[in-house]
């Protein structure tokens, strides 16, 4: 069971913050709250959205830092993903 | 007796808590609030609205996730169901 | 003596609640507030609207939901009826 | 001495309350607001106006139907007179 | 010394309160507000203004009746001018 | 050392007040709040800014008056300058 | 490990205060608040942005000052970076 998200919808899925810290990335306060970097599940087929044409640029695997409070959290098969537009994803992680 | 949605307009109709959990999807917080994965009923024609085109992607029969607080509550013949514009709708659920 | 709608305009005489309850159709609530179930009397040539083309697609006589709260309410000839603007009729009742 | 509208504005008169009724039409609670109903005094050039083209559809003489609240007062030889957009003329009364 | 507005600028100096009232037209309530007629002093060049192709409509020494609040108010050579959008001019005086 | 503003953003400098009150040019109530008359020191390149194209028309010296509270101030080898859009200036002081 | 930049996002690090006071140039007020000069460390691609060409002009070691509480800020091995949109840097330092 998957999601399949429609026009410039990526669903991204937080990246646990030990492996962050690991990582070397962490947001600012991220001891206190939740961090940000996340990563990406799935991603929608862009195309025309608002009238405007999107081309998708992110794909599945990447790690990335999206806007806070962006985007709706949905349970999937217990574990919490999140559905962002792509113009709430600020940066790739490499 | 139905309603047949203009635009990009879009029926929808909340799956029950019950059936969603067996599908293992379930909206964060959802014993507490009303989840949110619904299925459509019927999807507008779709088109120009507010001057730009508007292709329907999404079908009846449909599992989606909508927007929260999106669209406009009707009782049908005794059912609740709900009118979302198709932009309102984040991912389908396969 | 009649309104004749400019523009985009579409004017709605709201259907009495026996009737719409009859029909099997009301809104969330609509014991409780007044029903959005009306009937289309009078619908405006259409056109550019705010710089985008309009194309009328709801017909007098059509039964229709509109959003709440939409429109301005003017009394007819002793009747109130309501004016909105075709984007605010989500659904025709058929 | 008059007013020449610019652009898409249109200068309106307010009908006085007994002469609505008379006409059969009058604002629900209108006995306590101010009547909506108006005859058009001036008609602007219409042209472009915020970069869309508008054509003016209603003319001198026409009764029509405003947003409420819409447009500027001014007063003009000691009759108080609207001036509003086109736009916020929702109906005529034929 | 003079000020040459930019775009769709148009400078405008408010017409005395006594003139105002020989030439008839007066806003409502102008006897405890200031009056909001006033004369054109210099009109900005027009062209492309935020996106959008502008056409200057008024000239210098027309008498013109602009939004209220509109504009920011500067003192010329001691006397008090206002610096409008050419938009929020809503009609000229005759 | 200097700023070069970036796409529609110009540098200007207040002119002091007691300059503006010998050019006969002051903002009203400037005895108690800050002038508005400032001078050109630094001009964008001008070019497409939000999806318009903008041509700069003002020149590094002239003086002008700009929108009040517009802007950013930043202090540049001590002296303190205000970083506006081009929009943000109302007129040209002649 | 570094982050890349989405789109017309650029990627800039304060500068420090002490480093900032040299070069001569602090924000008003900056020994109070936090200085806004920053350095570019990744500049994003431009292309379609919101439906409009961006072409990014900035480029890696400018030297910058952004709009105040424009960004994202985000902990890079240990420093504080901001994610900002290129729109949002008003001027670069020389």
């Amino acid at each position: 069971m998957k999601l399949k998200p429609l026009a410039d919808r990526v669903i991204v899925k937080l990246v646990e913050a030990e492996e962050t810290t690991k990582g070397g990335i962490i947001l600012a306060g991220a001891a206190k709250e939740k961090p940000e970097v996340a990563e990406v599940l799935a991603v929608g087929p862009g195309g025309m959205v608002d009238g405007k044409e999107v081309v998708m640029t992110v794909k599945v695997g990447d790690k990335v830092i999206t806007s806070k409070y962006a985007g709706t959290q949905v349970k999937l098969d217990g574990e919490e993903v999140t559905i962002v537009r792509q113009n709430d994803i600020l940066a790739i992680v490499e």
